[in-house]
């Protein structure tokens, strides 16, 4: 049973929760020690069947030893509402602290993955973490979802702009918001 | 020397003309064989010394096989004014067809990489393909820029969504329009 207000996304759907490339809060541990973090850097790899995305994530961070520890991860994707616990997540490491208390955001329980969902985000992909490839100082984790969900009124097959604005990293403080849907006039990209 | 209106971007700057998760035009080949296709998955990997990041690209595209005789392709960054040029550079492949035309786009010469800009778009990267790494039917295509540049009207540190709305794909023939920017209250991302 999904939690208040979000609805099961099918997974072949689920790759249009991230393809606009928006900015992301990704909780990491479990009920008893949870952690959350911001990251810009994500790309989808396979469109369906299994539908995989990788996150970029440099190895010192806390959420990567979290992560470590039991392989599970939650996407959660933020809309404008929320930009100063976005970029207060991003800030600062939640070794030694309660990060979603820090950012003001509400660790609720998955339904599959071990890791909070943060409540307040429009959507979420409960994640295993499949393989880590180690890119310089960072690692690519390749994510496969076990559930994902959203809020129906916001996201329908994709982001409802006028009902929930994702935001895009633009450089030190600064987060574009996408605001406005517009549509090509013929076909449809494979 | 850059082309006309363009302005070199320094490489530990040149990030932030992805960092947003905008859709991209791929330029590839040379002067005398060129292709251009539409990529939405990208992400850096790497901030700076070097700057890297990475391009999701099926195998059998026409692109790909482009890519594998010169190890090089441009990076260009569409604004919301060539939403059908980047609309139907993702659903038609350009082999046997002149792409460039067909999507009414004009070829410029490189300043160092042998594929063209594409001249209407407001920023490049002209990239050297470092690795690949295959993930399912598509590759990793990891890139370091040789050179970047700017229209500095329309980018400076950052996109200036008042002069420039990247496009961000949401699904079948939809892009989000990233029309305004926002500052978080305090802080740096690290």
């Amino acid at each position: 049973m999904e939690p208040s207000r979000k609805k099961t996304v099918e997974l072949h759907q689920a790759k249009w929760l991230i393809e606009p490339g928006c900015v992301l809060l990704v909780s990491s541990g479990d009920t008893k020690k949870a952690n959350v973090m911001t990251i810009s850097w994500q790309t989808p790899i396979h469109t369906a069947n299994p539908f995989r995305f990788l996150l970029v994530m440099r190895r010192n961070r806390y959420s990567y030893e979290l992560i470590d520890e039991n392989s599970e991860l939650v996407v959660n994707i933020p809309g404008e509402e929320l930009l100063e616990a976005v970029h207060t997540a991003g800030v600062i490491s939640g070794r030694g602290i309660d990060k979603f208390r820090k950012c003001g955001l509400t660790a609720e329980p998955s339904v599959k993955a071990a890791p909070p969902r943060v409540a307040e985000c429009a959507g979420h992909l409960e994640c295993r973490v499949m393989q880590r490839i180690p890119v310089g100082t960072h690692d690519l984790l390749i994510c496969e979802p076990l559930v994902a969900a959203a809020d129906p009124r916001k996201f329908d097959r994709h982001w409802i702009t006028e009902q929930h604005k994702t935001l895009h990293y633009m450089n030190g403080t600064l987060y574009g918001v996408m605001d406005r849907t517009i549509s090509a006039a013929t076909g449809e990209v494979d």
